[in-house]
Formats: C-alpha cells, structure tokens, sequence
C-alpha cells in the first residue's frame, strides 16, 4: 500500500503538478477540488498514464464534515495521508471594501484559515500517532502585508501563516514537518491566473513575461521544491521559504 | 454635539480606560463591551461624574446586525463617529489544537477579524466623507506570531493585522488614520487578566510583577499612547507600535 | 542644573527640531552635527530666544574618540545626560553596487551603527547608575528592506535597527528606555533632503507634495512623538514605531 | 574546466559540507578559511579521494585585497566562479554591551558584512557577463532579531541581510541567484560550536540532544538544501528560508 499524498486544491496550477510529482516518486495522490470535473479526471488520467497511482474527488472545502468525511474515507479505504498539500487560495481580485461583501470576507476566511484548520485537527493526531508527517501549505504575498483591493484576501491569508507557526510550534516537536511556501508573484496557472485573466490577456502574458523570459513562476518547477521540503531531514526542516520569477520584485521591494 | 469616540471592547482595562481619556478630552465616549452590565454602568458614571459625557451599551458583536444598528443609531442620535477604538479581544488561553473546537476557532475570528471589518464597512464611508476620523486598533503578541496553544487566537490577531494594513493602504490617503497598537505583555486588567487568573492569582502577580515593580502594563499609561496616535498630524501617522513593561522581553526575544 | 537632551546629527530637519522640542520642555539640548558651523548657531540661538538652553559642537562622529571626549566633556560641564536623540543619517542617494566604494560602505556604517554603538557605551554605564535614561533612535524604511542602490544605506541603518534591538534587551530592564522611529518617507527637511534636491527642485517638492497636502513629514510633528516616546511611563513602553505622511504608502506597499 | 564553487569559511561544518556536495556534483571547489591548515587540508583530500576536485587557501577576509585577490586568482587559473558560499561568521558568544570592544565590534562587521560586500562587487560584473550565477549566504537566528549579548553579531548579521535584499534587487533580473539561509538553532559543527563549548560538553551536547533525537542541525542535511536552492529554476528563485531541527523552537517562539 502506498502512502498518501492529499493534495487540497488540485487545479492545473501548484496543486495538481505537485500531486504529479509526489505521484511519480511512489505516492498514491488524493487530489481534491471544489470544481470541474473533467479537470480532475484529466489530471488522475494524467498521472495513471505516466504510472502513477490517484484518486480524485470534488469537495467544496467550505462545507461542514466533507473534510473531516474525505480524510476517513482515505485513510480507511486507500492508505495513510502522510503528506498533506493545502493549496486552497482565496483571492478574489482587487476590490475595496465597499465592494466586499461579508459574505465573501468569511468565505476567503473559510477557504483559507478554517479549512487548514480543520485539516490538521484530522490529520495531526494520525500524524503523531504514526510518528510523523508532513504538511505543506502553500501561501502568498497576502499572508505577507496587506494593501488596498486585499481586505479579504490578506486577513484570510495572514490567519493562515499564523496557523501554520501555530501548528508548527506544537507538531514540531512530534514529528510533524510544518512548511508555508510564500508564492510572491504570478503563476503560470490557467485554472486561476488563466481564468481571472481570460484566454486572451492569459496567452499574452505567457508571451511578454512567460517563456523565454521565465517571468511566471512555473508549477514544475515549484514542485521540485515542494519535494525537496517533503525530503528535508528533521534536523534541518524549513518552515517558510519565498519563490518568485527572477525577473520579479519580492514583495518588500513593491 | 461632541464628536464621539466609540470604543468597542469596553471593559477595566484598557478599553475603559482609553474612553475615559477620549471622554476627558472632549469627546462623547460610546462604551460597547459583551457583558457585565453594572461595569458598564460604572464605567459611564466614572466618566459622567469626572465632568464627561458617555453613553453605555451591551453588545455581543458577534451577532448579526448588532454592529451595524448599532453605529446607524450612534449616528442618528449621539453624533459624528470621529474616533474608533477597537479593542474586541479574543483571547481563550493556551489550548492544545485537539482542546479548540472549530465553534471556538470562528468565534475568535468574529470576534478579533470579522467585527473589525463590519466596523470599518460601517464608518469608513462616513469617515470619508467628512474629511477624516480615526481607528485605533488593539493588538497583541499573537499578531505577530502563532505559537503553541495560540491556534485560534494568533490565526485571528493575524487575520486583524493584515486587515488593518489593508485598511490603511485604502483609506490613510482619504484622510483615515488606521493605527495599530501590540500590547505585547500582561496588562493590569481586571476584567480580562483577572479573570483568567482568578482575584487571589491576579492580586499576588500585582504585588510581585506590578505596583512599584511597573511590570505589568497600566491602561491609564497605555491610554495616553492611544490619545497621542488621535492626536498625530497627518504628515507624520503611525501605523503600528509596540507596548511592553520595560522589565518584559520583546516578543522576538522569547 | 537642567537635564540634558543630546542631539546627535542635530539638522535644520528632525533633529534640530527635536532639540528644540525637548528644549522648549526644559532640557538643556546639546546639538552635534559635522558641519555648518553657522547652522548649528542659528539653531543654538533660536533655543536661547525661545527661552531655553542649548549649546552646540561641529563633531565628526567616525573620527576617533570624539563622541567619546564630547559625552565626557558634558556629564562634567554640563549636566546628566538623561536623554539621547541619536539621529545620524547615512543616506548617499541611490547607488549600484559597481559605484559603491567600499570607503563609502564603511563610512555608512560608521555613522549609522558605530556611532550609535559607541554612544550607547558612554552614556548606558551612566544612565544605569542614575537609574534610568532615554534613547530615541531616528530609523529609515531602509532598515526594514533593502533595495536596488541601497546597498550601503540598508546594511547600515538594518545593523543599527538590530543594535537598537540588543541594546533594548540589556538595558530596558535597567530603565532605559530604547525606541526606534522609522521614518518612512521624505522629510520636509533642508539640510537633507533639500540639499540632495537642489533648491529649485526641493521648493517644488514642497509646493506639489508638502504644504496644504501634508504630504511630507513635518519635522516639528515628529518632534511631538519622540516628546511623547521619552514621557511614556516604564510600565508602556514602545520600541519601536514608524512614521510616515497619510498620503504615502508604507514601505510594505511599493 | 569544472565550474568553480567558491565557498568562503570552510570549516568542519556548514562550510567544509557544502563544499564536498557541490564536488561531488561536479564543481571544483575552492575552500577558504582563515586558520587551520591541516583541518583545510584534511578537507581537499576528503573531496579529492572522493573523486571529486578542489583546492583550499587560508585567507584571513578582514585584510585589505585579499578576498579580490584570490578571487582574481581564481577566475585566471581555476575557473569561472559559478557559485558563492558565503559562509563566514561572526558569532563571538554572549557579551555584554561593556564586555564588547570597538574592536570586536568593528571586526563583526567586517567579517559578516564587509567581506560579502566585497566579495559581491569582484563575483557579480563577472556573473552578469556570463549571463548568471549563485550567491548562497548562511544568516543566523541574529539577522532576525537583536537580544542580550549579541550587540556585535545581531549588528553585523542584519546587515549582512539587508545587503543580500539589496544584492537580490539590483542582480536577480539579471540571473543571479542570491540566496540566504537563516540557520536558526545549533549546527553540530566541531569546528564552531564544538571550539566554543570544548571537547568534553560538545560530545556530551551531542549525546543528549543530537544523536537519534536529531536535534543539533546536521551539516550533511544543510548541504541538500543549499544544493536544491543552487538548482532552483529562475522561474521559481528562493529568496530566504529558515533552517532548524524539528525539536527546537524557531526564533519567534523563544
């Protein structure tokens, strides 16, 4: 029985190619996301094709018990979850906070803070129990300092960081390897920035930034070091660590 | 008609205490805090009978609407919202992840992020409009970083900071002056401090840590901080400091 | 016999201003500053007039032994030294690394944390024996990040920032008081800013960004913070705090 | 001709390890260190019998030209320099502000700051040229945050790291890698930790917390990330990330 690698939040962006990565190194990968369903086949097809093992299920993370149903599904029915990938994003584009509405401040809170939440209180104690574990949470320029149009956006992602040094601080010691991966600049992701943009503005920034010019960040090569962190031995763990384009501003310069 | 100061989280502490300052200084104090009616009562009469004026209300600010109504009828009846102290806490004390409960983790988030936010949609426009008014913000330790026991607390300061960053990056140029204040150590407070230790508990630590010793932090010295924030010339705003007794280490420093 | 407030970089911007400030409340100030020797009366001259005391030295705070001699020379001369404005710049405008010299690099570094350094080891000794004393230490958005061209600047201020926080750690619970004032934008300040403009270009600055629009910092505004920092009760104590116009945006959002 | 890694302080720890990685994965690596010959030479023929190749020189990096001299040196009969290790310390042990000299103050920042400032104005044209390389500095908790006893190293390391930001702004568009690792807790290095604590509590340190605790930082684990960050695409560059045993508590949290 392979171990498992649940990735929350398995577009065609980080999620998924980080599923496929950990997925070609002997995982069986759990990919969840909220939508698309061809999508998500593609991407288990996708997987299966190059050898690897995967399930794929749609949650709607905001949901009650779904992830606390879908963790005991998977350690009862394909194995235990000894990585944990939460790439759940809640960006929402620019809007001030005339044009927030509390309906969606609490829904990026519940995407972004409360579903990792809810996460670790399933997996830590299984995680302990076997002697360790990983938890790899993506994270972004948000969780970093809020700015205009981010009302929402930060304060979900900021709740976020401080979780994770949170759960770090108690599930360190146990064995539990906490990271938070700041991606600070765009990804070529067409399941997020591809559709925030539109197919148009999307092909024309991987033209101008993308490409040649390694201007946006690349998924592939995020996932190499998502890998990398999941090997770290545990008398060198990273907790947080920046990725961006060389090209790009880390957020402190912008 | 005074311009009024409306402090929400009005309890011993600090909340009362920096009302009773705004209430001497001229403005009509507006104290909101969940419980403890008779406090309440004092806290009004202190300031009436100290020559101020001050109205009192009971609020669950968790509550729908409560927030809203409540600053609509502030408006219509008491008199222009210039100052707001936020000073909602939301401290449950150390907590195991296993010993917080999801309902716990939201009611910190609404209570510390959420009504935050429902407070700047509600003045913020009126703010504007009138060409300028102040937020003061409580923060805490927890805001700068989680730790362990800290899962729901730190995941909501967090939340609060950030927002209040966004806060500031849209409204400081209209004339809004968004400030953070890091109570970074244990305040003489009897109604939050004194509560958790219990009276025999808090009247020792009094004796050994406060009184001639000055290590614990005294709202009535916290509250001339907030009054000089109010007071800032708009070339030269603070956004964030820090408080500590000298004889506490730093957060960054324990 | 008055008190003594020590300027250290004691400008026609914040420091002179401060120094007049502190004077204006009763210290005796003691301005230092490298050059322009007629600045330095006028400023001096303008104290006396307003009522208060004040004297002035030329010093070269990288030469050898000369912060040294002056604090000597004005515990015995003078007074106690009961508050330190420590507000030396080292700002050398933008620079690629290629057009740093590394006699420029070090001179930055002398100013900005040496000098600091060996301030702190004359007056620390003293102020501990009187049982208490003031350290206000003028900062920079450079401390906080660096930049392109700032290669010198950043390294230089960030030591200093890192000094302040040492020096805080020993010395705060000895009952001096160590505060740090980031200063996150361009000061409506002549001998600085106005000589890095040009005359022409500095009153065009002050007429688009300053005046009416408040929009770069006014030094006798700062003066009213570092004031209220040195009269904060030991039991709240701030350490640090920024300081910038409503209408720039912090460093954290460009 | 391999391309050269240049690793400055090679010790038995972090330095000497690095170095052996990068020749075991095809670079020459060039050690410098300012003492032990023996202990340097011990090193080369370790990486030479290993099949790998390098060359080792004492170079005492606080003297005038000696840093742009063996890298002129290099680059004429070695190789390109493809990759800096920029390892040097400047731990010189808890002291008080009183027990701390001008002297060993000012050869802190030599050694932590001055030299990679140094180091980068003779590498970076010569990388730009060549259209990329890697620049890797080891920080230390004391970048982070000042405390007691740490006035000269806290000093120097935050300088050392706002000069990587400022490097990484000016030179990452145009393909170097600059790269800090904050090594945030005790390495198990004879060559530092074991001289400062002496022969008999180091093997005791070593028994209780280091062994199968895992629980002093292992120099052969900190390898495989510098060698990961070394091989980050320049789509997906790390700027900073924290490294410490899975039992110790991170800065922030002590």
């Amino acid at each position: 029985m392979k171990p498992v690698c649940l990735v929350m939040g398995a577009g065609a962006g980080i999620g998924g190619t980080v599923a496929k990565k950990f997925a070609r190194e002997g995982y069986h990968a759990v990919l969840c996301r909220r939508s698309d369903e061809a999508g998500l086949e593609k991407l288990v097809s996708q997987i299966e094709s190059d050898g690897g093992s995967a399930s794929g299920y749609l949650m709607n993370a905001v949901e009650p018990d779904v992830i606390e149903d879908r963790i005991a599904q998977i350690e009862k029915d394909i194995g235990p979850i000894e990585v944990v990938i939460f790439n759940l994003g809640a960006q929402i584009g620019d809007r001030a906070l005339a044009d927030t509405s509390q309906k969606q401040f609490e829904l990026g809170w519940r995407m972004a803070t409360l579903a990792l939440f809810r996460v670790a209180q399933c997996v830590c104690p299984l995680m302990v129990e076997r002697g360790g574990g990983t938890i790899l949470v993506t994270s972004a320029t948000a969780a970093m300092r809020g700015n205009a149009g981010q009302h929402s956006h930060a304060a979900a992602m900021a709740g976020r960081r401080m979780l994770c040094q949170s759960l770090n601080a108690e599930f360190s010691p146990k064995g539990i390897h906490v990271a938070q991966i700041i991606v600070d600049g765009a990804v070529d992701a067409p399941d997020t920035l591809g559709k925030m943009l539109g197919p148009e503005k999307f092909a024309a920034l991987r033209d101008s930034k993308g490409k040649e010019n390694d201007g946006l960040i690349l998924p592939e090569k995020v996932a190499e070091t998502y890998w990398h962190l999941a090997q770290q031995h545990r008398s060198a763990w990273t907790h947080e660590l920046d990725l961006r384009a060389h090209s790009d501003r880390p957020w402190w310069n912008h």
